[in-house]
């Protein structure tokens, strides 16, 4: 019998000079893998330094998590880009990330979009053409975290990266495999049971329900939690003990 | 009988978005090592790009230009920042032109701080401790471009650093090695012929006579030439025709 | 006989920090009224200070320039933006030149949305309502400048606003009174005299040709010259001549 | 027997996009005036619209809360800037808030610098002087608020603006009236009933106790009270409440 396995990835680093963002310490112990912001939507050089020494401490995977240009609007309102200005701006992140992690006797391990651009790049053929090719050309062993089954799984896939898709414990999931809009009633599983029975499904039968009744397929490669709540700990560390309780280990890529 | 020796150095790529600065490609043709600017004063994702290119094209050294965070006072202005501060705004600005380097197939070749982190560190021990330590973490074969003589170079040899003492042809010298103030007078050597004369007698006798008279010892291993002035090509070109005649090889260190 | 009369408006003070931007100076002589940035995607303090100043010396009627907040855009970018984030926006940029107007003696005159803002509420009903209301409630004497005939300046007015329809010598219109994009060929009228026939025949007929073939109707009460040409004031001053030839008077709102 | 009054005052509206700081509507039911970012180092536009409102909600006073513009340091770096420079950006940062504050119906009331801006000013004269004319020449109808008996007071009172000068409950003072440097032992009052003891013998005997034992003379017009502790609002309440026992009136200037 096949052990089966997931990655638990959460986005941190996201403070910005004397601002706060999310509870990274609290969350750190129950992860596999962090999605380190890279001073576009936030992330300034210090967080960077202190994000990547925390997640070295908690043995996590240290990952880049490239944005728009956009401190305003911390990365999460779309905006007019074009695919090789795109490409330009995942480059630098990467690059500025990876530096900081060399200087810490560790190699970046993965790549996860922010906001905007994941959602962006999750349907533009074009976008996610840009960011693949990004990613392959600063160093080609790095793993690309996208949505499950989206345009940027696929584009990755047809360029040889190696992929992870990305599943929500929270979010429940339209009939095309998209997440429902956070406008539209049912989007979120407030439920954590609710949350935890999803992915389990998701893992232990490459399903899920969607909002308005049909199961389809899905691959769940990693988990995305979110460490912006004031609850993210307690959820991450309950939802971690179902999944080892199921027999799930958890670990990176 | 040996050969004569020089770099010639020019700050490029510190166009940003909309704005452009400089005559870069006018300029390239007649220098050997570029310092191309990395967001933090200038030089958004694609003008790194374009400006690696460039470089790339000519057969120049490519040079990370770190600077202080200002990007409204083009990193021209000095602030009270740590060590721990500079240290990180070093590495993340290395490692983006880094990685913009290596979509393009080629390799950083040297450091040289922009502007008020110039002249902090060339006096400021600490500074300059924080950046060497910084360059070395990232790539400990990276040439390290400091005002000849200053703290930086120093610090930089101590820690085992390749560097390279940068001189001035437009710039008049004080008995400590430190520049004249641009606000006081005779700061500036306006007249062509008399910086050229500079420039060889640095060269070729290890000296420049100062602005109060006396001759002082100097090592001249890199020209600086100012890429934003209207006759930045033509001074380039000048410049580079008398040491080339004079038998001078301009070569990247 | 009616005097038919035309503003002469164009772009001013979006420089910023080292960066320079367009002729200011040299286009000033020739126009009736200047559209300053506020900062938000150019025009630092300083820069907002000195072209008040200078619009001040040539008698040229002072207008904020406000921006979606993006500098590295040079706010030409669309973005997902609310209305109400929008009318904040205005707001402060609006108070922001008025302060530096008020510092000099001077009042505001009127208000013309910069790049894709312009753009953005020259079609959509929500953006352009957030933008009058936010002039009306800094100060409904304001004059309002906007796409001739296009939703902001019908918005405008429904809220009973003072508007300017502004029209361009330099581009050609589609028979929906929209101008050709610059990517379709057609786009730019490169002649000029061909812009001047244009702009006389807006002004003295109020209509004008479209780019196949049919005559529409147009309200031309400002026409946009553009300052960041290298030939802006050569221009300026050969269309400003061409109409006051043709009688008409040159002056703002 | 006069009523003796202080007003008590408190820094707001520093969020930033996603990113909050401060406990802005806890604070608020205690205070009489509130300063409030203008977006240099906090306070977007939305949070400057808010902030305002909560004010007016409250009837607390509104005042501007200019920085030098340094968002990564949050205003608290000194750098080097012109007296022009500095003008400049307290014209905008007033103008801006203004019309917030107008759109609201309500107006400005004071304006206090922020952190570095604050200390600077404190004691060079030049940088002082630029931040009274820019206040005299937006408004002179404003109060300065500024460090007791500082050189910024000074240079307020010689233009004619009506001045507050400020104490701290929370800080130990020196000799000269200067706050203990919180870099040395001593600097920080940690006990609350200490902290109130201060402001009431500040009021009510015009003295303040230094760190090193003698007395010295100071005014107190307005208290400082910081929002981003955990417990400003317990604090807030308590020192409200002893004053307000001790006969002590709590309004604005």
């Amino acid at each position: 019998m096949t052990t089966l396995k997931l990655d638990m990835n959460c986005d941190m680093g996201e403070s910005y000079g004397a601002w706060v963002m999310g509870n990274d310490s609290a969350v750190l112990p129950f992860i596999s893998s962090a999605n380190i912001a890279c001073g576009f939507h936030g992330g300034d050089p210090g967080t960077m330094r202190r994000t990547v020494a925390a997640a070295i401490e908690h043995g996590v995977a240290i990952g880049a998590h490239p944005s728009l240009p956009d401190l305003l609007g911390f990365g999460r309102r779309e905006m007019h880009i074009t695919p090789s200005e795109v490409y330009d701006c995942v480059v630098v992140q990467i690059g500025a990330l990876s530096a900081v992690a060399h200087t810490q006797g560790a190699k970046l391990h993965h790549v996860k979009p922010h906001g905007a651009l994941y959602n962006m790049a999750a349907k533009d053929p074009a976008l996610a053409d840009a960011i693949c090719r990004a990613i392959k050309d600063v160093d080609s062993a790095l793993v690309l975290y996208g949505l499950a089954n989206s345009e940027l799984i696929k584009t990755g896939q047809a360029l040889g990266l190696a992929v992870a898709n990305e599943v929500f414990a929270d979010r429940s999931y339209q009939p095309d495999g998209s997440l429902t809009p956070r406008s539209k009633p049912g989007a979120m599983i407030e439920d954590v049971d609710a949350s935890i029975r999803q992915v389990l499904r998701m893992v232990q039968h490459q399903c899920v329900a969607t909002l308005e009744g049909p199961v389809i397929d899905v691959r769940a490669d990693t988990l995305c939690l979110h460490g912006d709540q004031p609850n993210a700990a307690f959820f991450a560390k309950k939802i971690r003990t179902a999944l080892e309780q199921a027999g799930i280990v958890i670990a990176a890529i």
